[in-house]
């Protein structure tokens, strides 16, 4: 969206990232913090996850600024009173000038692996992490399980209907686009529809139905308007007698949508309905609830389901509502040095180190990751680097906006991922192995914070 | 958000509300419509709603207006092609000219009661739905969580600290605001601080203990700047270690926080040692995926903590991450008539009829709700009328944006809600009953609909 290039956002963060910035402006100025933004274990929900949101992400830091009254805000704080005025000068000037490196849009990653990389002066890279982890973790969550259902509905359509149950309306129009990023093939959002050109769905609803008198004018009055896209609804009162009303429909009809009762057993009986009355070429659509799991089984079952609408599962990921992506510090550089950084807390552990991903592909399959340093590029020349630099000193390098490529790109790599992780029912965790200097890194990260007096 | 006065949002809909609005525009052009927004069952995984959004809703309504861009691209959709030009001239003077009737902010309310109702031009009614059910859904589901959390807290403070995993940043300034109407004490999130007045907490990272060489010199570092606000995170290496370490610290402390471990069992061992060295008003702020299961049994045990900062759980709400509101038409008048509409779906009807919630209250106490017709008052004088009218003719009447005297109109609502209902172990459900015109209507409409040939 545009807003995320233009409206003020630089109070879109945690209250502790401003503190700690002005904490770096006065005792790291010039120091260089690597954060990593990574998901750590994704079994049991998930076994891979669709990359989306890096075009927000890189839009918002390429455009942040604070504005005069943002900055008064902050000075009047009490908690403020003793930061030194020079820090507001500092964010009155405020303009980004980090490198970031990032997994494109619609690739596939694993545990532990990061999406995205910020090296940038501590300050800044501190600054953005609340924004920059809210659109990523979103925007990956719903193109992940966007991806579930696309795998799980096989040829079928899957349709973004989720917009009233997205956590508010630009909410909505994210899921909108992160959904097509996992392969659904359109969205009821029209604001999305617009920004991104995304394909716009839409049927009619139970209140056009029974704001007529009868069923069948509601249905003959809207195919009048819209004779080349009637998709009539047919639960409103009794679904089967409505399907059988339509023999006496003379126009055109496109499709019937089934929102509620045993979907299963009643497409059925509408298929044959439909069927024995020269309409072969009406589809069903169904709606109502549904997620990977029921489409799964409709899929096994061959139900005659055209196209599926999926709503609030698919905006909301119930069985996993959260990734859980963190933004970590893996990477001090200071006077002429690099300290690597872990945390050892319990359970919250972290890998120091800028890394890389290097994939193995073999007859068209991913194989192996293999986590290494950054640097390590030669040991890994038959492998696939994932991460790409996409900005450099705050300017956006590398970006590609067209959804419909980023989407092509989500379902060609979605190809190459095995079966086995691919299974909606099972968690089998991808081998992501850490390069045999990362290993080393990490274990000596470990002593030096042990005897380090830490 | 003063955002939802000022930007473009007509698109922020579903497609087929705006298919519908111009058929509706073509046939039904003077038909005024009755639409409720309500939950079904909330059981079994919530007793009560707190009512939420109402702001964002109403300036929505109020202000909703489309850009000639925006209908310049609507009318070059193929599937708007039959639609007459003169429903464009009305979309590009388009003005809500409804009346409104709304729960107030911080209103409890139950199973199948309206939260809130527009009563308009069914052109205009339909076109909103879409965004009113996405904010007021989000916003009340977070109230009601934040309300849950509030409640399992007793005296102890629950602060939102949920922005990383909201729905992007948007989101992340809604659920602010959506969990201080809910009884949170106070949000993280810096924007939703400075536009809604709420109370902003902070305490630091784990980036920023790593980024030091030494704990103990970051701790000083923090606290020189912010000598009166320091909250010291203690679980970056060894939590236990680094709260000893805190004896050889002068400064001033306000407190520390524990976000990994077993935090029943630390808690304890640190308040033993923060209490030994003289610092029994130094207090503990635990963090890490809590809900208000968890907090409760901190509550049960005694477990020494003062405050909580709640954040994927408060944000997403996992045991119920949607409340699953709808938006039903339950009247048309038309020609001078009026006609009561109900669905018969199977498991999805709707009850007929504008309403209004008659609660009775005893002894402090909610002890009945009676859903009736907005128009029958007269029975029930002894009951108090929850939904207030708001909007009249497009206009805001109506309406508390104090979010402070909202969030005390929630707590003193709570209070009134008996202590079964409250317990987040078990779902009671509060007896709300029809009134017996609404039973009647109800089976009026029933024979109706199956005998009129619907």
């Amino acid at each position: 969206m545009k807003v995320f290039r233009e409206r003020n956002q630089a109070l879109m963060t945690d209250l502790y990232q401003l503190t700690m910035a002005a904490g770096y402006f006065k005792y790291k100025r010039e120091t260089m913090g690597v954060f990593e933004l990574f998901v750590r274990d994704l079994c049991p929900r998930r076994s891979y996850l669709v990359v989306a949101g890096i075009e927000q992400a890189l839009d918002y830091l390429e455009t942040l600024s604070f504005s005069k009254e943002e900055i008064h805000f902050l000075k009047n704080l009490p908690l403020f009173k003793n930061v030194d005025g020079e820090f507001f000068d500092f964010l009155e000037n405020f303009k980004f000038s980090g490198d970031v490196w990032a997994a494109p849009e619609g690739s596939i990653i694993f545990s532990n692996e990061p999406i995205l990389q910020v090296v940038a002066p501590i300050t800044e890279a501190q600054i953005v992490e609340t924004f920059l982890l809210s659109i990523i973790n979103f925007e990956t969550m719903i193109a992940t399980k966007a991806s579930r259902m696309f795998h799980a509905a096989k040829e079928k359509g899957v349709v973004d209907f989720g917009s009233r149950r997205a956590q508010g309306p630009e909410a909505a129009i994210l899921a909108a686009r992160a959904s097509y990023v996992g392969g659904c093939v359109g969205t009821s959002n029209v604001y999305a529809g617009k920004e991104y050109n995304i394909p716009i769905y839409g049927t009619i609803a139970h209140s056009w139905v029974m704001s007529f008198e009868s069923e069948i004018e509601s249905f003959k009055k809207y195919n009048s308007i819209f004779p080349d896209n009637t998709v009539l609804l047919l639960d409103t009162y009794d679904t089967i007698e409505a399907a059988k009303k339509i023999k006496e429909f003379k126009g055109k009809i496109r499709g019937v949508r089934l929102d509620s009762g045993n979907i299963e057993l009643e497409s059925r009986k509408i298929r044959k309905i439909l069927d024995s009355n020269g309409m072969k070429d009406v589809i069903i659509i169904a709606s109502s609830d549904l997620n990977e799991y029921v489409i799964d089984k409709f899929s096994e079952k061959n139900t005659p389901i055209d196209m599926y609408g999926v709503g609030t599962e698919l905006v909301t990921s119930p069985d996993a509502p959260s990734i859980g992506g963190v933004y970590k510090l893996v990477e001090i550089r200071e006077k002429g040095k690099i300290r690597y950084t872990a945390k050892l807390s319990e359970g919250k552990s972290t890998i120091p180190g800028q890394k890389q991903i290097f994939r193995k592909i073999e007859n068209n399959y991913f194989s192996e990751d293999i986590l290494g340093l950054h640097s390590e590029g030669e040991n890994f020349k038959k492998h696939t680097p994932i991460l790409e630099k996409v900005m450099e000193s705050g300017r956006i390098i590398k970006l590609e906006r067209d959804l419909k490529k980023i989407r092509e790109n989500s379902i060609k790599n979605l190809k190459m991922v095995k079966e086995k992780y691919k299974d909606i029912n099972t968690c089998e965790e991808f081998p992501v192995k850490l390069s045999k200097n990362l290993k080393k890194l990490l274990e000596r990260v470990k002593n030096e914070i042990h005897t380090g007096g830490h």
